[in-house]
């Protein structure tokens, strides 16, 4: 039973990144550059697009797709960016798949602006588990680690601070009044993703917001240098 | 295509609610009150357990089941309460579950001192998605919600808001410190499931933690009210 299960899981990932490549093949076509952002629920991901996405960055044309369950609250934030935004809703005859997968971004392709955007970050649905699972034809994997949630949870949710590139611990503006001890955090991201880079940021006061920035622009010219 | 996923969806959901009700009848055969406890991944459950059940219930015997992906922090944190805790995780054969299913705690049965307690809380995995999908044989679903989440979580994740009965707004202490607006967060609760059960708490003074004694109290003895 057991040994069944693992294999339908299996031939579900195989499926999935068969899809996922054939979205790195239509990037790739408009040379657009795709970050996966991910995160538990309001850690702060939108806020965060808000922040770093509020002026033009470094000549990127960049787009959103945000990915909820239900609704399109985040989308309606980020309308005052005036940068293209795509809702992809997950909640099509099931209570709501908990992350996005490579079929669900393919079926949102014909509404991205794909002719003018250079990157795309996909914001994934709010979760610490299986958005880590399903690649969706990005470049590279990020999440939002919001200092509320406590320093435990790379020890507990290990597959997802392992299969980021890049760790932003943010709202940091709490700490004063938190118990929370964010150098166990950060020892505790080292445990289980040892040379992962880590921004600490505080969307609320701006704090690392340029640096998140400076590491934005730097993945979109990454392409750049990979086709000269 | 679309169709034969919701039906694959359905069979499962199926299955797993024939396991749900054989543990229903093994709770019941040991008169055990179950609660299944859900939230977003750090929202404080494990804190609030530790603040609820660190005096005795009014003579009812606690035992806690912690769902984890992998690890036993949370455990391990309970264990000074000198209560029965046992430790399940989901990360078999897979990067992880994002959820505790029926059969999951069904696999736990042996472990736990069914002769022994007369309420367990189950302590689920951090997902404001899944979990809500997943009946496990319980009586009674609650789940916290940190006010750091922002006040738009009931609107992007309805079905988990939908499916409990109480729902626990935490971190109150932390309201002067936050740009969230608890009313508007208790509003759109109201939106999605009007007539639900709220206690608003901070694990971390202790306010609001007598109301949730009370009504684990009264989930136990509801049981005895139905036997009478």
């Amino acid at each position: 039973m057991h040994r069944t299960k693992v294999r339908v899981v299996e031939d579900a990932l195989d499926a999935n990144n068969t899809i996922a490549r054939a979205n790195r093949d239509d990037f790739d076509r408009h040379d657009i550059t795709v970050l996966n952002l991910m995160s538990a629920p309001g850690a702060g991901k939108t806020t965060l697009l808000e922040r770093a996405l509020g002026e033009p960055l470094a000549g990127i044309r960049v787009g959103v797709l945000e990915g909820d369950v239900q609704g399109s609250i985040d989308a309606d934030r980020l309308a005052g960016l005036h940068i293209p935004v795509t809702q992809l809703n997950t909640d099509n005859g099931f209570g709501g798949e908990c992350h996005l997968d490579a079929n669900m971004v393919r079926s949102a392709l014909g509404d991205l602006p794909l002719h003018e955007i250079d990157m795309l970050v996909i914001e994934n649905v709010g979760n610490l588990v299986c958005p880590a699972e399903f690649r969706v034809g990005e470049d590279a994997r990020a999440m939002v680690c919001s200092i509320t949630e406590g320093e435990d949870k790379p020890l507990k949710y290990p597959l997802m601070f392992r299969a980021c590139e890049l760790i932003v611990v943010n709202k940091l503006d709490l700490l004063p009044h938190l118990e929370v001890d964010v150098d166990k955090l950060l020892y505790n991201i080292d445990v289980v993703n040892p040379d992962v880079k880590r921004i600490l940021t505080s969307a609320k006061t701006g704090e690392g917001v340029d640096e998140l920035r400076d590491w934005l622009a730097e993945l979109a010219h990454r392409r750049v240098a990979v086709r000269a």
